[in-house]
């Protein structure tokens, strides 16, 4: 099936969620950027990713070597500059929105999301070295990874330690001339390791000698594949190994590797910010990965919603109920099919408002906005997990729209089901994202970020399930404040989701309206407006649903011991 | 990971959900076939499922080929008389409830759901030739089908009718001897082939000369993959040829068949029942079927939850967040972890007493009893979809749990979370199956069975939540009892889980109640009375919030023309 690009949803979420003319970026050129961003995808990304499926990547003894025609593709990408847009001037970016970056983003990953997870590394990375990095590793590496022809790297997880980063073991011992010899394994580095581009930049994180334990112990180090000769381009090797990779469930187009740096003693990096500031420094190119990870999710329920239309609009089967005529329809006809794919549509465009409306904070916070900064922190969690939520939710739907073909490998929406099942769990997982909300997010600052937003919430609606939903996250929120520890924890999931929901539906309630009254292609409008309608009066109501959820105690986790859950 | 048969817990529901003992089955007897059947789906099959998964059925020109071992172990499945439990005495069967044969079919498919598929396919033709065939048919092939030496399959599916039955073109044509020649295609033919058995008995609706069209037009005929001989053993081949296997997500261990009947114009068939009334004796497997399905989510979410559980206690990771200690626990010990096992576990109770409750009536109903014939026409469509979408659910968590190597293959809970998602498609959608809920169960007597079942819920607890959610599926019922049909239908998915979840809840208090004061492993009945407590508290109220879906209009769904889904 072709990808069709979301050119007209990601112009009119830019302009009326994100706001990206307050940010300085005139119409005509969002949209050639959409556009052009769009044909590229649609022309070269998209028909690679079934082979990224079934081919996938593959590790050989000398390296991991990606299929046949990524690397040509991956080349187009750096030569059209698609990797540049919200990269900094200084540094051959172009220096625009990071929303607008993000939207590019977004439809590349619509084509193919394996493949756009390399470029989402690589904006990490950049991120780090544009906040961390010093002016000397900032003009060696950024240019190159902002056109792309470098790529980068996270390495936090070792066998022991995921969720538990400070547990990590890679140790940096100084060499005595600034640099640091680094040794250990990572796993679960994704594009650890490919064809792609000349070098690739890994940001480990280690101990250095002597550090305390746990997070406050750790650094955080820029490791490249190969190390840079006097003229700045790659030369010798820095050894760093690729072990392996992993076979997974889906995203076969991304390799995740594990990594082993130091075997032989001749892995040299540099120190990124601050000796044991390493997850501050993380945290930099954390926070972004994770709202990318979220925008994974609209990049999947983009393209399987288009997947089951499609297939929706020529499947015939069964005259509608009913109905006089016992002609047989299209099954997008049938009540239960077409309210599927209203959901699909509502909650893609849902998620899409969400991440897009924390990139808008994250523009905002760059140039200085404290406020922005802190709603920016408040909705990450959020884009993370719920838009990954609804990355799963809307391909699972995908899948059931195609009956027993959706089970068959070769019609494609299986793939999406496959690909977005690691996003709830990669970048921290949703479990760790709700404990984020409840913990640093509301407690931190007494829940004043929460009651702005849903105070600016109630401010502009007046639809009644709305505010019944926006109301019921004020209380829950008084609740957790002042909850123990394990109670807050064991609510922090259905509560995210509540208060997902209740921005999602300000946001599609508030384009809903505008849409009522916008010019514009009328069947594009006229959804904007009935998925508004669907979303208020079905999906937010469920979230109501998971009150009790959000305020139960955690007592009843406990009342079982740990012998009894094998009972 | 090894398997541990639920043998506590399918005891405990068959005594106190099934009502096994009024059923003449006394609680020796019972303990000893959920044992045997217990030890010897652990140990025989449980081993086999990787492989299924990893290798599975493969197509060759001879026929398909299941992987090494499975033979040899559907031999022992046999020998051992495992699918006879069920079956009539007067066929080779122990003539015992179909709910004990439910518990031990359970326990084959948690060990290895793929493989599973075989009998449970088996016990549908075994219902069609009870029911509708001939004493010369069922003296012919009950008794190889009961011992499971042969094995059956369901014909319905064309590539241009799917859900739409009626539309399929397979020929039937009197040869004047009383048999008729079969020819066409059918499609989605799960174990259609395979190398395990003597024979193949295939049951195919195909049309006779001059019948009308439709579902009215429709006869069932008996195919076997091999005909008779006059001493009854298998001869000469019945021209029916595999074409293809399907590459499908998940259930690899389950060859789905492209069979081609009557290339050669030599494919005999018998006629089951009368002809032109091939939908009704469909149906009767096909109820059957839609049950077993439904219990295919029960065996994949106790599967889950014991290889979750497994991970989450041997997986350290962090200390717990707000005790004093700092040590690393295991992960189960957190509370949002914790939650998601509690849930799983929870999931799994409900699943199974939603399933084995319409297995107990259907055994009312095989004796007689009308009132339960009633009730299980209307639990038939719960329990097949909400069966399959809390196996869906539970599988979907148990691949949360793992974070990271959840979603490696070798860990095992992505398998599930693959294998499951067939199970809301396949026998009739879980939208058809919604669709039958408030079309056929709830107008088609007035709601008479469905306030008869709402009253007893009511009669038998006091528990708010639940009555709650009890009256909303009354006022619901009544609203669209006298709905527009398109409003019906739009309704009838989020009135399937609200009405599925009171049922759940009411036989979850029940048993947590009971669980309160019996006597048994101390452990499990705590787990019991968790399981019921959360269940009420938490999963009840989210039920609650798909009020407003299940009252909308279908209005919103058309507001947008079919174009407007593409913009």
């Amino acid at each position: 099936m072709s990808f069709t690009p979301a050119v007209s949803e990601q112009r009119f979420v830019l302009d009326h969620v994100v706001g990206l003319g307050e940010l300085g970026v005139d119409g005509d050129l969002t949209d050639a950027v959409l556009e052009g961003a769009g044909a590229f995808a649609a022309g070269e990304w998209a028909p690679l990713d079934r082979a990224g499926d079934i081919v996938g990547a593959k590790w050989t003894a000398d390296g991991v070597v990606m299929p046949q025609g990524y690397a040509q593709a991956y080349k187009a990408y750096v030569e059209g500059g698609w990797g540049t847009i919200g990269s900094p001037e200084a540094y051959g970016g172009q220096g625009l929105p990071v929303s607008l970056a993000t939207a590019v983003l977004e439809t590349l990953g619509s084509a193919n999301t394996g493949f756009a997870l390399c470029p989402t590394l690589t904006v990490g990375a950049i991120e780090a070295l544009v906040h961390h990095g010093t002016p000397e590793q900032q003009a060696a590496y950024l240019p190159h990874l902002s056109s792309g022809a470098w790529t980068g790297t996270m390495n936090l997880t070792e066998p022991q330690a995921g969720s538990d980063v400070g547990a990590l073991k890679a140790m940096a011992k100084p060499l005595g001339d600034g640099s640091w010899s680094i040794t250990g394994t990572k796993i679960f580095i994704s594009f650890g390791d490919h064809d792609l581009a000349d070098n690739i930049v890994h940001l480990v994180l280690a101990r250095t000698p002597d550090a305390p334990a746990g997070t406050r112990g750790i650094s955080l180090f820029l490791v490249p594949k190969y190390r840079l000769n006097a003229d700045g381009t790659p030369g010798a090797f820095n050894d760093v190994r690729t072990v392996s990779i992993e076979h997974k469930m889906g995203l076969h187009a991304s390799p995740t590797c594990v990594l082993s740096f130091g075997d032989n003693n001749d892995c040299i990096g540099e120190l990124i910010g601050a000796e044991h500031g390493g997850m501050r420094a993380m945290f930099t190119m954390m926070n972004n990965a994770r709202l990318n990870v979220g925008l994974q999710g609209v990049q999947i329920a983009e393209r399987a919603t288009q997947r089951a239309v499609a297939y929706a609009r020529e499947r015939v089967q069964s005259a509608r109920a009913g109905s006089p005529s016992r002609e047989s329809v299209a099954i997008i006809e049938h009540p239960d099919v077409r309210r599927m794919l209203l959901r699909m549509k509502a909650q893609t465009f849902a998620a899409r408002a969400l991440v897009y409306l924390a990139f808008g904070q994250l523009d905002r916070a760059n140039a200085g906005d404290a406020q922005a900064r802190a709603r920016l922190e408040l909705l990450t969690p959020l884009a993370k997990a719920h838009g990954t939520d609804l990355g799963n939710e809307v391909a699972s739907l995908g899948v059931q729209v195609h009956g027993g073909m959706g089970y068959i490998e070769e019609t494609g929406a299986a793939q999406h089901f496959r690909d977005a099942r690691i996003t709830p769990i990669y970048e921290g997982t949703n479990g760790i994202q709700a404990a984020d909300l409840v913990g640093r997010k509301l407690t931190g600052d007494g829940g004043a970020a929460l009651f702005a937003l849903t105070g600016e919430i109630r401010g502009q609606t007046q639809d009644a399930n709305l505010i019944a939903l926006t109301d019921a996250c004020d209380e829950v929120a008084r609740h957790l404040i002042s909850a123990e520890t394990d109670d807050r924890l064991a609510a922090s999931y259905p509560f995210l989701t509540m208060l997902s929901v209740a921005v999602c539906g300000w946001l599609m309630e508030k384009q809903g309206r505008i849409a009522a009254s916008a010019e514009g292609d009328p069947a594009f409008l006229a959804m904007k407006q009935a998925a508004a309608a669907f979303y208020t009066a079905q999906i937010v109501p469920e979230a109501l649903g998971l009150k009790a959820a959000a305020t139960a105690s955690a007592e009843v986790l406990y009342r079982v011991t740990v012998d009894g859950f094998a009972s």
